[in-house]
C-alpha cells in the first residue's frame, strides 16, 4: 500500500495539530487518539512519517544507529558504509506480548550454542521513528506501561534471561482507541501528553472530497503523490523550522500562571498537565513562527494537554472538552 | 466431497450478488454472511471458487506463485516447470491459532540443526483464492484482526522468533456467522466490505427444487455438473468482463454525493462505508455492463456495504437493512 | 466385558431404528441419543456394532485399510496377508484433547531423530466403524465441530507441525446427552443426521425381562449370546438386503413436496432438515423391503429427523416431538 | 500408623454392610460415602483391607500379577519367585491428574534414549484391593468418569503418546464427601453401586467407647490388634463363605418384580438401580446364609442401592433414605 | 534477626499453652492461629522453637536424621560425624507449590545425565521442627491437605516422575490466618489439633512493656537473650517432665463421659474433637504436674480443641468461643 | 534522565520527612505513598537517592558487596578493587515475578553445561540502595510479601531449583499507589512502616514555580543542578548527624505510654504501629538535633506511623488522617 499524503487528508485539524507539535517536541510525549473507526487515525500518522526526510543510519545495523551515535549502540556498530532509510512507523499488532516489544534472548540459538544473543523487539524498529498502537485499550496495562516508560526515557533496557542490554528507543508514541470499548487506566492515561477526538465528518462537501481523492489515489497512487508534493514540501519546512525556533521562544511568568490556573480550574490531577500544557503551547508557538507564547497559544493547547486529565465529576456529565472550554472562558472571557 | 455447481445454487441472490462483485474488484475488501445454519453458506463461496479458471503456478511453491511474480516469493523459486491448479479455497478450522493461520517456525528442524525454516500457515495456502471463516465469531478477536489486516494489504509479514518473512497473501476472505450466536466487535465488522444476509427459503417450491437438485448431485454427481457447465460458464465470462471494464467506468460528482448523502442519513460510522459503497456500485456496473454507476447501483449496493456499519439505536428497533431502505426511499423516493 | 446380543435390547425402538437406519446409509449423518442416564445408550450401539460381519484389513496397518483401498492409505499400505477384524467401536473418552482424536506428531520421534511420524488418533481406529461420544455436550465445541466435519466428508486431514497427512475415515458417529445437563449449540446439533429419545421403561413387565435378561447374561454370556445369535443374524440380513436395495428406491415429487410441507410447517432453520428427512425415509424404505417412499415412511422418521432443529418457541411450550407430531396430524390427516 | 481392626469400629452398620457387600460381588460397583467430616470413612475402609487375607502376586511385578493370570501382564512378568503382600488400598490425593490415575509415559527415559517405557499410575497400584478417594466432589469430572469406567470393565488401557498398554486394574472403589461442599453430576453419582450415610454418633455410651478404644490403640496399638483379631477373623470367614455361595442364591421372579416395583416407585433414574439392588440384596442374602433372596434383604439393600438415584423433587423437601423408606412401606407394608 | 525469648512475650497466654502443649504430644496436631496482624503469632512459635535444646543429626545429611534412626533415610545415610543443630523452623513461603513443600525431581540432573535425584522440600527440612504457615487460608486446599496429612502420618510418601521416596516427617504444624481475610474449609480445619485466637492486648502497661522488651532487644539482642534465660530453661524443664509423665497419666471414665458430653452439648462435628480434648487435657494435666486429669483441665483445653469444629448456627450469632463456655457453664455449673 | 534534586521538590513535606526518617533509620521498614499521579513520588525517592554519598563496592560484584563485609557474598568475592557507585535506586517493572525479584537459576547455563549458577535478581541490584515499586497495588500478593520479608530481614535467601543462595539485602522499600485503585490487603500495609499522602498542590503559585524548577532543569540540567547542590549538601549533613545521634536518644517511660495510648485510642491493629511509632519518634528526634523525644515528635510522625493501620470503621466516614488527628487533640489537648 502506497501511503497517503499528510497534506491529502481532509479535515481532522486537531489530529493533524497533535503530529505536528509531538513532531517537533518530543518531549511532549505520545499522542492518544479517540474516536469513530473508519476515520483515518492510522493514515495520518502514517503519512507525517512518510513526509518526514530519510533518516541516515549505520548500514545492516538492527537498531537503526545515527552514524554519529554509533557509541550508544549494544552491537559492534562499526560499519563505515551509511544508508538512507525512510522514517519507521511500527505498527503495534493487536496482543503483542512484552517479548515481542522489548526484545527478548534468541532462544533457538541459546539452545544450540549456548551463546546469548538479543533478538530485537519492535522498540529497536520503532527508533527515530513512529510506534502506532491501533485500540491501545485492547493491550495489557503491563505492556503500555512499558512502552510509556520507554518513550518517556527514550531508551529500552532489557534486563533478563541474563541479558543486559541497554539500547536508545527514541519514537512518537502514537495510541488510538475508541472509548466505548473500554478505556485506558487514568495512570497510563496521565502519561500521553497529547489527546484528541476524531469524527466521522459532518459535512458532505467534505465526504465526498474525501472519497475523490481516496478514489484517485487507488488509480495512480504515483500521479497522486505527485500532486500533492508541494504542500507535504511545506508542512516539512514548518517543522524544521519550529524545531530550530523552539529553543529561543519565551514563556513569561503572567503565560505560566495562566497555564497553572487552567489546570487548577478544570481540576486536573498532578502536574504532567500544566508541564504539557506549557511545552505544547511552546511548541505551537513555533510552528506559527512566534516569538512568545501567548494566550492564544495556551487557548489551543488546552484541550489537548488536559482533556484526558481531568477527573470524572459525576454529577457533571459535561464532557472532558467542553468542561476545558468553559473554564477557558470563565477565566480568560 | 465433490463441489456443487454456482449457478445450481437455487436463490440467495444477494449472497451470489456480493461474492460476484468482490471476485471483480478485490479491494472491496472481505464479505461477511449473516444467517440461518445450514443455507449454503459455504456452499455457495465454495462453488464460486471451483467455477473460477484454474491458476499458473510455480511447480512446487509453497506460496502458489505466479510464475510472473516469482520474485515476491521467499523461497528461491527458480523451478521452471509451471502447474495448473484449482483457485485455492481454504476453511479456516474453528480455533484455528495465530501460529497456524501465519505461518511459523519449524520448531523440529530449529531444534535439530538450528536451520530457521518458515513453515507456511493458512495465509500461504489461501493465495490467490478464497479464505472461509465459518462462526467468525468464535475465533479471537486478534486472530479476526489479523486476518483483516493481511486481507488488505495484501501480504503476509512474519517477524517473530527471529524470523522475517514476507510473502504475497491476496484472498477473499469469507466470515460467515449466526448474530444470534454473539458478535464480531463493530471495529471488526467494520472492516469487512460487504455483508449479506441469508435465510432458509420460505417457497415450497424453491425447498423441492433444492431437494431434487442435492439428491441428482448425490446420485450422480459428475453427470450433475455436466448438466450446470454450461451456465456456469456464463458466470465466469461475466466475471472476466467486469474486470476488464471496470477501470474506465464512470463515477459522477453527483453519484459521489448521492453515495455520501446516504452513508450520513443511515448514520454509518468512519468513512468505509461510502468508500465501500462506490467500489462496489462501480463493481455492479461492471458486471452488469453499464458504462457509468448510477443510483440504481447504488440503491441495490447500500444494503450490502452498508448494514454492517450502522450504529446501534436503542430508541429505533428497525432492522439495519430496513432502516437502509427507509433511507433510500426517503432520499431518492 | 462381553457384549450384549443386539436383538436382546428390550424396547427402545426409536434407537434401534435411528442404528439400523444409519448402519444403511452413512450419509445420513451421525446419530443424538437425548436422555436417561442408565438407559443402556452406548449398549445399544455397541451391540450393533458387535452384531456386523468381521471386515478384512490389510494386516498391520495402523488405518484400518480395506485391502481394495489401500491406495488411499498414508503409510506404505504393502501387505498382501488380509486379517478379519471385528467392526470398530471406538468410545471417545471424556476430556479428549483435538490431538488425540485427530492424530499428531510423534513427538519423541521427533525429537530423538528428527524425524516426522504421524501418530494416529481416534478418528484412525473409528475408520469403517462406529464413533461413540458419551456425554457430548461435556466435549470441547471445536472438537466436536471437527468430528463432524470429518463424519460428513469420511476423511481426516492433518496440517499441523509441518505434518499434512489425510486418511479415510468413515464411520458412524453416535453422541448421547442429557439435555438437562447443558446442550450443544444449535448449529452443532443440525449436523447430526438423526436424533433420538429414550427413557426409562415404564412397565414393570419389562423393567424384570430387563434385569432377567441382563442377569443371565452376566451368570453365562457365552449362553445368553448363543440364545440370540438367530435373531441378531435376521438383523444382519435385513441391514444388507437394504444397502443393496437403496439405489433403486423411488421418490416421488409428491413425497418431495410433503418433506418440504412438514420442514416449513415444524420451523426447522436450514435445509438439512429436509434432505435428512428425505434420505432417511429412503434408508426405511429399503429396510421394510419397500420399493417407494410413502407418507407413512416419512410420518415414522419425521421426528428422528426434526426434533433437534426446531426453533425454541418461548410462546409454546410444547416439546419438540409434539410439535412434530401435531403438524404431521394437521398435514396429513 | 497401625490400621484399626475392622470389628472394632463402634457403630456405623450401613457403612460396614456395604463394604462388606461391595467385598463380596465386585460387579456391584463402588461406594459412594456421604457425611459428616471426622466420622472415620476411611478407616473402616482401610480396616477393611487390612482384615482381608494377603495376596499372591510375582515378585517384582509392578502390576500386583497373581502368578496364574501372568499373562496378562503388559511387561515380561517372569520371575518365579511369589511374593504375598497385603491387600493394597490406595488413597487417591486431592488434585490427582489424570497422568498420576492412569499412569503416563516415562518422559525422562524417552527423552534420555527414545525407549518408551509405561510409568505405572495409581490404578496400577490398586489392583486387587481398594481405591479410596476422600472428598471425591473436589476431584475433576473426568477424572472420576475415567476411574468409574476403570472399576466397571475391571481394565486400564492408556493409549496416548505413542504408547498402547493394556493392564488389569480390578478394584473396589469407595468415595467419601460432604454434600454440602459440593455435589457430584447425577451421571457419576449413578454409576456407585452403593451409597451410603455417616453421621457423628449420638449416643454418649458410643462416643466414651471409641474413645476408649482409639485410646487403647494408640498407647500399644500391638495389643489392641491382638483383642481384636478373633472378631477380624470371622468377618473373614464371613466374606469368604458369602463368595463362594453367591452363584447359587435364587431369585425369585416374584423378588425380581418387588425390585422394579420399589424402583419405579421412588422415581430412579435408568435401570443401574435395579441391577444393582438385584446383585446387593443377593450379595446380603449370601453374607446372612440364606438360600433365597427375600423381601427382608431387598429392603434392608433399597436404600444403600437407590438413595444416590434419585431425582430431586423440587416440591417435596423429604430427604432420600425417607422417600425410599416411605415406598417400601407403601409397597410391601 | 536474633529470635525473642519465649518467656519474654507479653500475655497471650492461650497461645502459649497451645504450642506448649503440642510440643507435649505431637500426636494433638496442630496449631491453628486466627488473630490480628502483628500479635506475634509467628514470634511466638519461633520462639519456642529456639527455647529446645538442640538435635542430634547425622552431619551432612539432608533429612535431619537422627543417628539412632538412620535407617529410615531414604540416602545412604553412613557418615559416623553427628553434629547439633537447632530445632528447625521452616516458614512456608506464600503461594508455595506442591513441589517445593513435596520436593521433586532434580530435573536439571535427569535431563543432564538421566539420573533421577529426589530434591528435597521443606517438609524435610521441618523435619523434628516446626512448620508455620503464615496466611494459611492463602495457600492452595491441596497444599494444606497434603500439609495436614504429612502432620498425620510423619512421613512423607512421594510418588511421582518415576520416583518414589518416603523420608520421616515429623513436625508440629503451625498455621495462621485472619478470619476476616476468607477460610480455610471446616475439612481442613477440623484437621487441625488445638486453635486459640490472639488479639492486640487491651492494657496499656501490657503496651508500654512490650515496646521496652523489643527496644531493649533491638539494643542488644544478647544482652537481652541473657536476661531471659533462665525463664526461658523453666520452660523447657516443664516440657521435658511432660513428655516423660504423660504415659502415666490416668483418664477416668467419669472424664472421658464429660468429655463426650461436652462435644455433643457444643455440636462439634465427627470425633477428632473428643479426641483431641482428651489428648489436649492428658497433655496440660502433665504440664501442670498433676497425675490425673480432672475436669478442670477439660474446661480449659475444651475452647482450644473445640472452638474449630463448630458447625455455623444461622439463628446464633454468639461466637465458638462464649458458645463453648456457656455449655461448659451449663454442664458443670 | 538527569535526577531532580532533592532540595528543589517544591511542598510535599510529608513525603519527604518520611524518605528522610526511612534513611535513618532503616529498622523503620518501607515508606508507602498514597496519591495522586502525576505528584513527583518517583521524583523525590529518586532525588533523595541521588543525592547520598556514593558507596564503595568491590569492584565486580554482582552483590554490591562492600570492601568490608565480602564474607557474605555467596560469590568467590576476592577483587581487591574497589570502586565507587552511585546509591542504588531499582524501579521495581510491573508484572515483575519473582523470578525476576528474587533472582533464579541460570537456565542456558544449567542446559548448556549442567553448572548450577544463580542469576541475580532485583534485589541484589537493590542492595544499599532504594527499591521503588510503582502502583505496588498491582503487584501479585506474593510478591509484595516476599520483597517485605526481605526488606524485614535485609537478607535474600533463595532455595529452588536445586539452588541454596544467600545474600545480604538491605534497602529502603519505597511503594506508591492510588487507594482509587485497588488497596493492598491489610496484612501487607501494616507491614510498610510509614505511610504517607501526596496531592497535587493546591496554590498557583506553587505550581507556577514547579513549572520554573522543572523547566529549567530541562532547558540545563547540569546548570540546575549546580544551583541546588548547596541545599542538597545540608541535606545530607543533616542525614549524617541523625545517624550518629541516634543510639544516645532518650525515650522516656511517659513518651512511651503516650505511643501506647495513642495506637489505642486509634484502634490500630497488632503492636507495629507503636513500634513504628516510637522509632519514628526517634529518628525524628535526630533529624531535628534533640536529645529527648518529646510529644511534639509523636504528635509528628503519629499520622505517618499510623494512618495505614486503622481498622475501617463503617459508621465513621471519617478519613484516617482526621481520625489521627482528632484523637491526638483529645489526649495532649
Amino acid at each position: 500500500m502506497s501511503v497517503f499524503p499528510f497534506s491529502a487528508i481532509v479535515g481532522q485539524q486537531e489530529m493533524k495539530l497533535a503530529l505536528l507539535v509531538a513532531a517537533v517536541d518530543a518531549r511532549i510525549g505520545g499522542v492518544m487518539i479517540f474516536g469513530d473507526r473508519g476515520t483515518g487515525k492510522s493514515t495520518a500518522a502514517r503519512a507525517l512519517a512518510a513526509t518526514l526526510p530519510t533518516i541516515r543510519v549505520v548500514d545492516g545495523c538492527r537498531f537503526n544507529c545515527e552514524p554519529e551515535h554509533r557509541d550508544d549502540c549494544p552491537d559492534p556498530c562499526t560499519n563505515k558504509r551509511v544508508r538512507k532509510m525512510a522514517v519507521p512507523f511500527v505498527d503495534l499488532p493487536l496482543g503483542s506480548t512484552e517479548d515481542r516489544v522489548l526484545g527478548t534472548l534468541d532462544l533457538e540459538r541459546a539452545l544450540a550454542n549456548g551463546e546469548k544473543k538479543f533478538e530485537t523487539g519492535l522498540l529497536a524498529k520503532a527508533h527515530r521513528g513512529f510506534l502506532y498502537i491501533d485500540e491501545i485499550n485492547l493491550l495489557e496495562d503491563h505492556v503500555v506501561d512499558l512502552l510509556l516508560d520507554v518513550a518517556a526515557s527514550g531508551e529500552n533496557l532489557v534486563e533478563r534471561d541474563g541479558l543486559s542490554i541497554r539500547h536508545p528507543a527514541r519514537f512518537v508514541l502514537i495510541g488510538s482507541g475508541n472509548p466505548e470499548e473500554g478505556e485506558l487506566r487514568p495512570q497510563l492515561l496521565d502519561r500521553f501528553g497529547l489527546s484528541v477526538e476524531v469524527r466521522t465528518p459532518e459535512k458532505i462537501d467534505d465526504r465526498v472530497e474525501i472519497m475523490k481523492r481516496c478514489d484517485a489515489q487507488e488509480q495512480n497512487a504515483q500521479k497522486f503523490a505527485e500532486k500533492w508534493k508541494g504542500e507535504d514540501a511545506k508542512v516539512l519546512r514548518q517543522i524544521a523550522r519550529a524545531k530550530k525556533a523552539i529553543g529561543s521562544i519565551k514563556t513569561s511568568a503572567k503565560v505560566l500562571r495562566d497555564t497553572a490556573e487552567i489546570c487548577k480550574a478544570v481540576g486536573a490531577d498532578g502536574l504532567r498537565g500544566e508541564l504539557t500544557l506549557m511545552r505544547g503551547a511552546r511548541a505551537l508557538a513555533a510552528l506559527e513562527g512566534d516569538k512568545v507564547v501567548t494566550r492564544d497559544h495556551l487557548k489551543q493547547m488546552a484541550p489537548l494537554a488536559l482533556r484526558h486529565r481531568l477527573r470524572r465529576d459525576v454529577l457533571d456529565e459535561t464532557g472532558s472538552t467542553v468542561r476545558i472550554e468553559r473554564a477557558l472562558e470563565e477565566l480568560f472571557g
